[in-house]
């Protein structure tokens, strides 16, 4: 459509071959991402203070299981009331809000490559990809237990992906090694094949002093690290208001260092909180200020994420419900509330319960990015690549999902009003009835005025047909081959990869292998 | 999960039989529909009124083609610039403003059923139809051009799904009929198979007063519609700056009768506009802004929207561009302008560019629907089985997208924080490490405590696989055959519907059949 008025030739267009999927990607290339728009809120301030108040007497009367010895030393030295029996421990709300004071509002998430590392706090928005799925699947390979390979593949691709700001660290679980030392090729994979900010994982004291170590061979000693984070770790509660030893452990291995923790109760309403929203808000919200709370008496100052995965379950088969309205509102009370705490917020995008890519996955998925990123979530989890209520990393949600956060960045940068955009000369040149496809304004401005998607086909009907009539999630899959195979690993110092390596061999040795 | 526990047997769940669409629907009842949230605007009240300038600076020196001599005749009149020759009219800013100064900031569109009469204004969301689409399609007989047997089908599902508040009357074309008929029998089926509001077209003066003679039947003479309207047609701007003869005679011929006009310029950043955004939405305010003048020309006072349909072309293709951040950023924009001039507001949720209803149609579909909601539009065109650019009435994505609306539904009611919902008593009963399947709470709430899918899986992999694997879109289709086999028609007054078979009968012998 595009003519260059004065002879009548097309004019050359931007060009899109499907085997360049690289090019594809360029306009969306890694940024720091704002939301400019004020945050949806769907609390009034009087029922801010009403859950606040229920939580705070959750708190007091009724208390928290915190699995771990140290972790009730601490409760009780800092003067929570303690139950060692039961592990069980209340606390005053006098005493809790002293203790969130110490918690930053804000603060840096250090990469491996510092043009990289990101703000976690005001209105700072930063994707990071799908965690924790026990499977792998691609249309290739099908639904399969995921593998080292796996993910290796997918930290290569959030790599790759613009869009992508944090590489979670239990990606997708390589059941082909033995438990104990997963963790090791996992963090390997990460600081070897990306050089983004990254989550580890909190699974107990040793496995964050791993973690701990190797950070310290890549930023340059303990001190380093300790001074600004390199991880932020999601810390679940074992809801309801329990946290089990070995997150607790995790909370204090990474905290003591300064580590970012992200706190996060994980509940389903009907199942570990009442079946009402507001009760499940409640329970959530003083779930997460006893985990921050304790993150600083461990270490005070010890940067923190108000964490929120509040949905329900489904009551008709008794599984998780993704993309739900609850899920939504909780999404949005929760965002509310940690800034009301002055507190980072984490929330996730790109949950569903589809079990194959889908219509239901997208709009499952949208129905979560939505809230998330017009709640001001700080830390969007899982926001590449969720499928199957999370029990899958899928390659081509994983595509669709970053063109899906691409639109958003670009939405979210927003317009420019200025005389030039306003462009009343070329509306006058046109005038009535023409078109504007030839004129000087468009012809200086067209490769790069508008959004060029990703995954999304444009083309009509027949040329489609023509082509095989290829859905959205066969298209991802021909784009994340091509993107695999055009991946290059980020630069990393040769004595920090062998330190690295030299680190992993040894821990294999040490470390029991069941 | 649910389990009775008194003693031990499994409480009873609400039967969600695949057979037993309706009662899918029984919870997402029709439901006059607000948005509680703070509108999203994108724009400082400085760029607001940079924009507001430009789009007066268009109207006062470039102008605008109006291709019919009534409409010439009134600008002339009303002390406009009118140069008869060439139909074109430039208007001054203080003319302009004068004129908006008589249209309503909110009214009310009259349903035949009075409890399905809506609101349009304020924070007031209403959600209309797919329309305008030649072809027809299903995963049964394909994509197809439209009959009226699909556009009586679409009717009727239009009429039992809740979430749907409007029945657009250029819903999908029926192809099978000749042209200058098809209003009568498109009218006829509205006004018989739902009891729902509707848009009618713009398709000139005779098919106008067509459609107000028939009205005049259902609603008690054109008295009574002349107060209160019971059409909100579109009427779509040629852009650029030109209105041509159909819509104008559109325009009057509805608004002559106190009806409802939705004045929307149709414009494709790159080809209608210049590729700005900035341009396109200044340009759409001036287009938007001199239709509306007229209509309050040709009647003070008479109900009118602002409406939206700006995005951008793709580039690459030539073809409009859907779900794009242009097309959100417009949309966001659209509706900050038409509260700026108090004026009702129409954007459009559903715009996809797929060709089969997968992952593409439905992101792209959010990526509409967020921001029509978020932007507070008031009528939400579109919003329900838009496919391929809204060259295709999708059976599957209509069923999808009211799934969709209903999501969003129950996600604009908010929660509700009080004592019974906060549960602190429940929680307390649960304590740590337990569950809450079996609470007097739980059990007392379950069954309505959550939004139940229409279209959405929950089940677990295998159980998944052993139904045979459907996609969302195959689910759809069944959930659409069932909900047809179970659709009967709302009462009609027999005489009134008498009058209007013998209006169309009469009607059909006098136009001209080409």
């Amino acid at each position: 459509m595009i003519r260059d008025r004065g002879n009548g030739r097309r004019a050359q267009r931007p060009q899109r071959g499907r085997g360049d999927a690289l090019s594809l990607l360029a306009d969306k290339p890694f940024q720091h991402t704002r939301n400019p728009f004020t945050a949806l809120e769907p609390l009034t301030a009087e029922q801010v203070a009403a859950i606040h108040d229920a939580s705070m007497t959750i708190l007091e009367e009724i208390g928290v299981d915190f699995l771990d010895g140290e972790a009730i030393d601490l409760w009780a030295a800092a003067g929570a009331r303690v139950e060692r029996s039961s592990s069980h421990v209340t606390i005053d709300r006098g005493l809790l809000m002293a203790l969130l004071a110490t918690a930053p509002t804000q603060f840096t998430l250090r990469a491996r490559n510092p043009a990289r590392s990101l703000t976690i706090g005001s209105n700072h928005i930063n994707f990071a990809t799908v965690g924790g799925a026990p499977f792998y699947s691609d249309l290739e390979s099908g639904r399969r237990p995921g593998t080292l390979a796996d993910f290796r593949r997918m930290v290569q691709l959030a790599h790759l992906c613009g869009p992508i700001h944090i590489v979670e660290g239990l990606l997708v679980e390589p059941q082909d090694l033995p438990v104990p030392v997963r963790h090791l090729d996992k963090a390997l994979a990460q600081f070897t094949l990306s050089d983004k900010a990254m989550t580890a994982a909190a699974h107990g004291r040793e496995v964050a002093a791993d973690y701990i170590d190797m950070a310290a061979i890549v930023f340059g000693g303990l001190e380093a690290i300790q001074e600004q984070p390199v991880y932020a770790t999601i810390v679940n509660a074992n809801s309801p208001l329990r946290f089990d030893e070995r997150m607790l452990g995790g909370l204090i291995g990474y905290a003591r260092h300064g580590q970012a923790t992200v706190i996060t109760p994980f509940i389903l309403a009907g199942a570990m909180s009442p079946v009402t929203l507001a009760a499940a808000i409640a329970q959530q919200n003083a779930e997460a200020l006893a985990g921050i709370a304790l993150t600083q008496l461990v270490r005070p100052g010890a940067p923190v994420v108000y964490g929120g995965f509040t949905t329900n379950i489904d009551m008709q088969s008794g599984s998780p419900a993704f993309g739900t309205p609850e899920g939504a509102l909780a999404l949005l009370c929760g965002g509310q509330l940690a800034r009301h705490y002055n507190l980072p917020f984490r929330g996730s995008g790109g949950l569903n319960n589809s079990k194959t890519v889908d219509a239901q996955a997208s709009y499952e998925t949208q129905m979560s990015l939505w809230p998330a990123v017009m709640g001001h979530a700080n830390v969007i989890l899982h926001a590449a690549g969720w499928l199957e209520a999370g029990l899958v990393c899928s390659l081509e949600k994983f595509i669709i999902d970053v063109e899906g956060l691409a639109i958003m960045q670009r939405t979210l940068a927003g317009i420019t009003i200025e005389p030039e955009t306003l462009a009343l000369d070329a509306i006058a040149e046109v005038g009535s009835g023409g078109h504007h496809f030839g004129t000087a304004h468009t012809l200086a401005r067209y490769r790069s005025a508008f959004y060029m998607p990703l995954v999304s086909d444009r083309q009509n009907y027949d040329k489609w047909r023509e082509d095989g009539a290829p859905d959205a999630a066969q298209r991802a899959h021909t784009l994340g081959r091509q993107l695999l195979d055009a991946y290059e690993p980020p630069q990393l110092d040769e004595a920090v990869a062998e330190e690295l390596a030299a680190f992993v061999a040894r821990r294999k040795l040490e470390l029991p292998v069941r």
